[in-house]
């Protein structure tokens, strides 16, 4: 049997896997055959839970002797869209000027595929690693996340797997290969601010009380002003309001209730705790200041509610980690990536509570979107990137 | 045959009639057989529009030598909505403690059973009046209003009818009957106003442009400054924000578009036009300043659609009219009522544009409420007070 060496064949062959979460697709199957062709273990756990579709996972082990490094991904992928939209279909891994189109192609078949590629040169030139390497895969990335990666580190810890770094295989890249290493992420807390009034008919609103009214102000003060500047390795928290719902078909009704959600992304001078304290804080202070509209004496009545759990943020501090994998992009592209913790969480903010994690994969401008592709090239550079990193952390 | 002279016995009749709209619910049938003993002339045309119910109106003309009154009014009501919540239900016209129960009591079923007993005891007493009365009775004031005064209007204007006075019969009265003539209304202009945005990612606001942060400080614009502090017969202008609808699930997503919906009650200080340019302008200036938030140097791109027609303001100023009715009332009531413009608008804005008109009736406490209810004491004393304007301004 030969080794799957060749990432852009690695990829083609899971790009044909039609894995939009919540299935399998063969992606799994797909990636298993070429983890048993490095002798790797290999074993399947499926989880479930009410109300969500069961999700197939993958635990593969090389096993050795040394440190224990994880890589983590998914071969789920979002839906194509309209698939006549696209240039090439979206699982056929057609190759055009240099780029193979797919779904998936770089968030994240390709990552998978290099690194799987990089092993395998690797076990060619070297044997077996000098430590451990496992794939910890996911098929629930894109969907719910309720039965994927969560529950697959709780189920391998279980087992005893303990690890000494990760790499999470994501698109890192905004522009060209080697720009960014991912070394951390904000938080992010998620609250629906509900505003009470009292209907009533638009002609009398003296007996009515419009919650917009009240609303207004409470969302500027979230607004502004800014909650800090930034800190040292991270960007200004940020906050979005991402809605705004009353729902009142009647334009002559006064509504009785208008709510809105936020999210906030938060660095590291903040816990979820004290942000939510001073949005309280804030709020509190503007329902307050409502006492001096003309017709109140009461503050506006409103409700906080936290939707889901906050994602902590977290910075890697693990410097031999980061330094290898730094000083092996600069090997092989000649350039030091940047050491970012902008973006979007991922699944990386689970990872860190068991070992020291960085992201780092292809380049991300066409993930989620019609005609998503890779150049070849690309599957190339990363491929040397993740082999010189295997040979200097296990060294 | 007997008139009938009787109001309570008038309006039980009417309100066993379950003509929740668009069901004519043999409401203006049993109208019509109380106008034939009156030896009126009674037609009952029915208007159509693609998209709405077919609805039944009343036109009825007991023509004398003389002047033209026109008494306007409407036998839809509003749904009882749960009848079980109800003391007594909602279409037996039970009466208790004085008070007679049911759907349309005051809202305003009452109103017509009183003309109708006014009217009885005039022809009883005088024979035919000195001029002529009708009456133009819609079954669609509650619902769409599409097929009902508006077109019935045109329909009895274009078959020569001319009308020097309207009584509209609405519960005008806010706590006792006899408080209150209403003699005018202020305008209602509808608006929704819709800001551009760009979608995107929460944790890449540089990459989208959230339209709340647009929108937000556009709508405290046209909450404040007031637009003026009111006339000699008109409250102040008033502008509510009646709903704002982004309708976006996603707590990671910056919405493209988010859109409010205003409506202005104005008074005589304006024009429909005068007030939609004051909006505009109002809007211009915060788009405008848009530019120098962070980020930005292009304003606001927003869109402003008026839904509807504007209703404009009117006062009638036909001193004839409104100081006979005052007259009425106070000879009956011993108080002179209040001559109001405030309130929603009401079918009077449609007769305002054939002859002077004013509206009174009944006590509006109960109106679209659960145990809507009448005393049958302010059936009589209504009676009475038209019954006197019917004498005296036939004088
Ligand atoms: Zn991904
Ligand atoms: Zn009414």
């Amino acid at each position: 049997m030969s080794l799957p060496t060749d990432p852009a064949a690695n990829l083609a062959e899971l790009i044909r896997c039609p894995s939009v979460t919540p299935a399998e697709g063969n992606a799994l199957s797909v990636l298993q055959g070429m983890l048993k062709a490095l002798d790797g273990t290999v074993e399947r756990p499926v989880f479930s839970e009410d109300g969500t579709p069961d999700i197939e996972n993958l635990y593969a082990r090389l096993s050795g002797n040394g440190p224990h490094l994880m890589f983590a991904g998914h071969t789920d992928v979002v839906p194509p869209g309209d698939a006549s939209a696209w240039t090439h279909p979206p699982f056929a891994a057609a190759i055009a000027n240099g780029e193979m189109y797919g779904r998936g192609a770089v968030d994240m078949k390709g990552g998978i595929a290099c690194f799987v590629a990089a092993l395998a040169r690797y076990v060619e030139a070297h044997g077996k690693p000098k430590g451990s390497v496992s794939f910890l895969i996911t098929g629930d990335e894109e969907g719910p996340a309720i039965n994927g990666t969560v529950k697959l580190l709780e189920w391998a810890a279980a087992r005893g797997e303990t690890w000494d770094a990760a790499i999470v295989g994501e698109p890192t890249n905004p522009e060209k290969l080697g720009d960014m290493i991912k070394i951390g992420r904000r938080g992010s807390l998620t609250g629906r601010l509900t505003v009470h009034g009292r209907q009533g008919h638009v002609a009398y609103p003296h007996l009515a009380d419009n919650p917009v009214r009240g609303l207004l102000p409470m969302l500027e003060t979230l607004l502004e002003p800014a909650f800090d500047a930034g800190t040292e390795m991270f960007q200004p928290t940020n906050l979005e309001i991402t809605t705004i719902d009353v729902g009142n078909p009647a334009t002559n009704v006064i509504p009785s209730e208008a709510t809105a959600t936020f999210n906030v992304r938060f660095n590291d001078g903040w816990t979820a705790e004290a942000l939510q304290a001073e949005i309280h804080n804030r709020l509190d202070v503007a329902a307050e200041a409502s006492r001096l509209r003309p017709g109140r004496d009461t503050p506006v009545a409103f409700d906080i509610d936290w939707l889901g759990r906050p994602s902590p943020v977290f910075l890697t501090r693990d410097d031999r980690l980061v330094e290898t994998l730094g000083a092996s992009v600069e090997a092989v592209v000649g350039q030091r990536p940047q050491l970012s913790t902008s973006g979007g969480t991922s699944d990386a903010r689970f990872i860190k509570d068991y070992c020291p994690v960085v992201e780092f994969g292809l380049v991300g401008q066409t993930m989620h979107m019609v005609d998503e592709r890779v150049a070849l090239a690309d599957l190339e550079t990363l491929t040397l990137i993740y082999l010189r990193f295997l040979e200097d952390w296990f060294d």
